[in-house]
């Protein structure tokens, strides 16, 4: 607890934020810089929101390091409404390949079948069978080289809490990653995709913006006829994201969570941190006889780390007791169950600390 | 100005809003109601979010005088998606019928038009003519009410201060009613309508947000098969807008803004106070041998006065020195020129007469 009352909260996301950002929008909530209102009042066309706008822009492509090759789009709709758009702008009469490794890649995957059909998508990778606990080489992964538009992949599972290897083989096929909840976790050579996108309520902000980065070659063969321009890549990104109205608050609350980020030491920092915090928290369950974690340690994930007790009961009274003590939101996904410590960017060591203080405590009590 | 040295602000949206609202926001920001986390951190599934939501719901419906005929939904993506979605859902193979009464109502008809064709989409009343500068009668309208699945129209337009009558002669097909620059400025019989829409960045919050009531009966008649689930009325509906990650903090703003709203008195006193001030501004103008608005007096906005000087370069001295003045965005829109005071909910009898001392004073050094 701190000076605010603020519980910790290890929300799959919306999530957690640092502090400091918050005082930032809250400090500048009735008065932007000066410039007489707030942020949430600008015109879209105004000079200080255009600003924003744009600078959001370069500071994300400078902590991804894409250059100008790259061009980021700043849009609505969440990630599942880019399990839409990206079949209907760049399936082109061939087929969408699916690496199938968890909730929302598949969920990716049956977006797009419900549309186009299993002629149109399939899955050239397929680990429901391990219960989404390890990954397939991706080497093995059987793709149609002929007839695939693209290779559509999820790099962490939010809910089994698994992430795929990092350096991918080379495909001469488009991949096209969601990155919802590891973008600028840890260093990555994000140019071996030609698309990324994320749901901006993990490590980006707030709800309500989701962000794509499309390699200006890609982006080329998305569709410009027949289908809504609202739903076009090319019509976004011809009109800057402007469009329409941009969702500018949830732009802005990016923006100085970009901003912190950048100051804190950039996405180096923040993978030193998150393997920090993971490897606390996964060598407390690994040394633990009253938790575990099934998943395949080559592919853990450092955003999300699932554990459960030894029975569903426990697993629900450690989440009840957690909320007594100021620990919110460590439940486990729905499908899943079990307890999930969601720990992006905006979570700080010593919150993990205080999770760990608990679980032990919560251990001594129920062993 | 005031204690935050706020600005006079007549953007046409995103918009003003009340010091208060804005109050209530940044006192909240980072301990929501002692939740012990901001808004913007909560997870979606969680209780105190899920209030929120509810909350905002009934407060829509409640303040329209909706009842339970009807389903409001809150989504993403403006009014621009909506006129992509609108006739994805609800054609049929009919046709859509489409008042165009200005700016909005025309990219509303464009963006069917641009889909499905001129067989399929068509103006069944069209005042560009007359420069959006009034309306035509609506017994007049050239509807095939045979083949026509619904009319389309737009009670209040944005970039040429222009407003439909209120009460609309009875049609037996749906209509849909675009009301993103004037919902909850006037009492209105909403229950003539059988869709209305509205961006949130005017009368009901900030941008990112779109809310969309359906009565119950049209929603029925909702596409649900061939087009992606995300585009579907009624997915949403059936989710109570939790099919994806709803955009959580521009609902809580818009709930902080119904609160207000209510509070203050509801859509009747909102009704006087925005006669009040649009009258004030309309007779000073109409009395005015130095300022012109050039509107059907029967049909001006009570949200968005046009008006012109006597040539383009005085409109731009005016716009640039009333900013010198602490007179934010009263420039006219890029396609009309001239200038706009944009008088929404937010905006106080007060502001409207500092604008009009600063008219005042201009006239004086500019006759």
């Amino acid at each position: 607890m701190n000076k605010y009352s603020r519980k910790i909260n290890f929300s799959a996301g919306p999530c957690t934020l640092s502090t400091e950002v918050l005082e930032s929008i809250r400090d500048n909530l009735l008065n932007y810089n000066n410039n007489g209102l707030s942020v949430m009042e600008m015109s879209h066309r105004s000079k200080p929101y255009l600003q924003i706008h744009k600078n959001t822009i370069e500071l994300i492509k400078e902590l991804m390091g894409l250059n100008d090759d790259w061009t980021v789009l700043l849009l609505q709709g969440g990630a599942s409404l880019q399990f839409d758009l990206i079949p209907l702008n760049f399936l082109n009469g061939k087929k969408g390949a699916y690496v199938v490794t968890g909730q929302f890649s598949k969920k990716a995957y049956l977006a797009a079948e419900y549309v186009y059909g299993k002629d149109k998508v399939y899955k050239c990778s397929d680990t429901t069978d391990s219960e989404y606990r390890t990954v397939e080489d991706p080497t093995k992964w059987k793709i149609d080289e002929e007839n695939t538009a693209y290779i559509h992949l999820t790099t962490n599972n939010t809910v089994y809490g698994l992430k795929l290897p990092k350096k991918l083989p080379k495909f001469n096929i488009p991949i096209i990653a969601d990155m919802s909840s590891n973008i600028l976790s840890e260093e990555y050579d994000y140019n071996q995709f030609d698309m990324i996108y994320a749901g901006a309520q993990k490590n980006l902000g707030c709800a309500g913006l989701t962000v794509v980065a499309i390699k200006n070659s890609f982006l080329k063969k998305a569709k410009t006829i027949d289908i809504p321009k609202m739903l076009q890549y090319k019509v976004h990104a011809d009109a800057d994201s402007e469009y329409n109205t941009p969702p500018s608050f949830s732009i802005y609350v990016a923006y100085e969570n970009l901003k912190w980020v950048k100051k804190q030491g950039g996405v180096k920092e923040f993978e030193k941190r998150n393997y920090k915090k993971s490897d606390l928290l996964y060598n407390y369950i690994d040394n633990s006889s009253f938790y575990n974690n099934y998943t395949d340690k080559e592919f853990r994930s450092i955003m999300n780390v699932i554990f459960f007790t030894n029975s569903k009961e426990l697993d629900t009274k450690f989440a009840k007791e957690a909320e007594e003590n100021n620990i919110l939101s460590i439940k486990g996904y729905k499908s899943l169950g079990g307890l999930r410590a969601s720990i992006y960017n905006g979570m700080s060591f010593e919150e993990v600390e205080e999770l760990i203080k608990f679980m032990k405590k919560f251990e001594s009590e129920n062993k």
